[in-house]
C-alpha cells in the first residue's frame, strides 16, 4: 500500500509493534516526547544525530532492511568513537508519498534488528513527506563513564596510532553490513589507556587530520603498512570513507600488552599500527590524499 | 558561496562560533558526539525529534531565519506538550549543494536564536549534502519532574478541555514565528492537577481524537466557543494544522481557579475551555472534521 492512502496514525499504529520495550523506557512512541530514564549516578549524557539519504548513502533501489541497519549503525559508529554506550533511538523519516508501507517495514526491520544487536530501544520519531529524497536521520542517546569518555583531543606527541579492521571499498556493501566497534571501544577503555579515538567515516585521509588538529599534533602515516580491504587500493584505503573503523591513539608503552591481549579477544579482527602522532612541524602534516568531502 | 565549494569542516568552522556554550556541555558539536550532564536527581529524561522540510513546512523562498527558528520551536512544543524543561539541541541538516553558505548562516541564527530563548543550547548536528528538498531534523534532549510528566493517556472522564490562544490560519505567518507555550505549561502543571496534554500540530480536528484514544475516552466539543483566528473560519480552525497551542485535560473542579489564575498570570494569552472529555459512548465521537493528515 502506498503511504498516499495511509495516514500518519496508521502507518504509526503499522509500526509500533516491532519497536522494542524496555523498562527503562516510561514512554515511548506515541506520545509528544518519549520519556526514558537517565544514565545513572555519575555517568554523562551522550548524544548523536546521523542521515542517511538516498542517491548519496544509499540508492532508489537498496534493500530497504539494509538501508535501516546503516541509518541505525552510522550513529551507533559514533558511540563507539567515544566509548559510549548506546540506549534509546529515534528515527526521522523524510519519505516520498510514492513508498509503499512494505518498504518502511522492512525499513523499520532493519533499523530495528540493528538496535536490538546492542541493546538499544527506538523510544521515539517522526515522519513527514517530501517531494524530494527519501531521508532518514537516526538520534541516538546513552552514556559513558566520566573516566572512560574518550574524545579526539586528547592524543599526545608519541602516541602509536591504530586502526581497526581493514579499510576501503566500503561501498561494495560494507557499508550496507557493517557492525560498530562498540564492543572493542568499551574493551579498549576497560584495560587500556586510550588518549583519543575515532570511527572513520569519511576515510582516514580526512578523518586522521581531524584527530591530530584537535589533540593539536601532526601525525606520521607508514602507507604501506595501511590494512587494505582485498582489492582496495592504498588511494581506497585513504579516500573512500564508511569505513566504521576505529583509529585510536595510545602510549607507546602500552604496545606489546595491547597487541597480544587483543589478538586474544579478538582473534578475527585485525588491529593495525598504522603510526603515530607527533608536534607539529613546520612542515605540513604529511599529505594523505583526502577522504570523502561533502559537498563535492 | 555555495556549499559544493565548500568541504564540511570548513562549513562547521563557520558555523561553530555561533553556537552557545554551557558548563553542563563537557563536549559539543566538533567531536564524535555531544558530551553533556544529565538531568540531575529523580527527574526523567526527554526526547524529541522532528524535522521541516522544503515544500512541506516551509517554502524554498522562505526567510532561512524563520526556517531555522520553526525548525528549532516544533520540537519545543513538543516539550510544552508533557511540561518538560528543554536542554540540548542536536540538527541535521540535509540540504543541496547549490545553497549557499549565507543562506545556512541565516538558518542557523534561527535555530540558535529559538534555541536561546528556552536557554537551550545546540550541541551537536551532522550535514548531508541531497539531491532533493532541503530539510532540517532537529532533536531535543531535557528533563522533566516524575510527577509534573504529563502524557496524552492520563485524561479523565467528565475532564473540562480547554485550548491556549486562537486556532487556524497557520500557514499565513504564525507558523513561522509561533513560540512554544513551555512557560505556561510548567506553570500548569506547578499549580494544577494537570490530568491530559499535547500540542496541536496537526490540527485540533487529529489531534483532540489522539488525545481522547490514549485517555480512552470520547469527546464533546461546542464548535461555536473554538477560539478562531482573525480571518480565519471554523473550519481552518479544526483543520489548518500547526497552531502550536496547548490543548489540556483538568477536573472541573478546578475550572473556576484555573480560570481566574490564568488572566492574571498570562493577560495577553486567550485559554478557552472548548468542551469536555466523556466515556466512550457508542456513538463515535462527535466528528470534527479532519486535521492535515501527513502523506494526503
Amino acid at each position: 500500500m502506498k503511504l498516499s492512502r495511509l495516514g500518519e496514525d496508521r502507518l504509526l499504529a503499522e509500526l509500533l509493534p516491532s519497536l522494542g520495550k524496555d523498562g527503562d523506557v516510561v514512554r515511548g512512541a506515541g506520545d509528544d516526547c518519549a520519556v526514558v530514564r537517565p544514565p545513572r549516578g555519575k555517568n554523562l549524557l551522550l548524544l548523536k544525530c546521523d542521515c542517511v539519504v538516498e542517491g548519496i548513502h544509499f540508492e532508489a533501489a537498496t534493500d530497504a532492511a539494509r538501508v535501516g541497519w546503516k541509518a541505525m549503525m552510522r550513529p551507533l559508529s559514533d558511540f563507539a568513537a567515544m566509548s559510549g554506550l548506546p540506549r534509546y533511538a529515534l528515527v526521522s523519516l523524510i519519505i516520498s508519498p510514492g513508498r509503499t508501507l512494505a518498504w518502511v517495514k522492512k525499513l523499520y526491520r532493519g533499523l530495528t534488528r540493528a538496535a536490538s544487536q546492542f541493546d538499544v530501544v527506538i523510544v521515539g520519531g517522526e515522519t513527514s513527506s517530501t517531494r524530494g529524497a527519501t531521508a532518514i536521520s537516526v538520534t541516538v542517546a546513552g552514556s559513558v563513564e566520566r573516566e572512560r569518555c574518550v574524545s579526539r583531543a586528547g592524543g599526545k606527541a608519541g602516541d602509536d596510532l591504530f586502526v581497526t579492521g581493514r579499510l576501503g571499498g566500503s561501498r561494495r556493501g560494507h557499508h550496507l553490513r557493517f557492525r560498530p566497534r562498540i564492543e572493542e571501544a568499551r574493551w579498549l577503555t576497560a584495560n587500556f589507556s586510550v588518549h583519543a579515538m575515532m570511527d572513520l567515516s569519511d576515510g582516514l585521509g580526512t578523518d586522521l587530520p581531524r584527530l591530530a588538529r584537535a589533540s593539536g599534533l601532526g601525525f606520521q602515516v607508514a602507507r604501506e603498512k595501511l590494512p587494505c580491504n582485498p582489492g582496495a587500493s592504498l588511494t581506497n584505503a585513504i579516500s573512500d570513507g564508511e569505513d566504521f573503523e576505529l583509529i585510536f591513539a595510545v602510549s607507546p608503552r602500552e604496545r606489546a600488552q595491547l597487541e597480544e591481549r587483543w589478538r586474544k579477544k579478538f582473534p578475527r579482527l585485525r588491529l593495525t599500527r598504522i603510526g603515530r602522532l607527533d608536534r607539529k612541524s613546520k612542515i605540513k602534516n604529511q599529505k594523505l590524499g583526502s577522504g570523502y568531502i561533502h559537498f563535492r
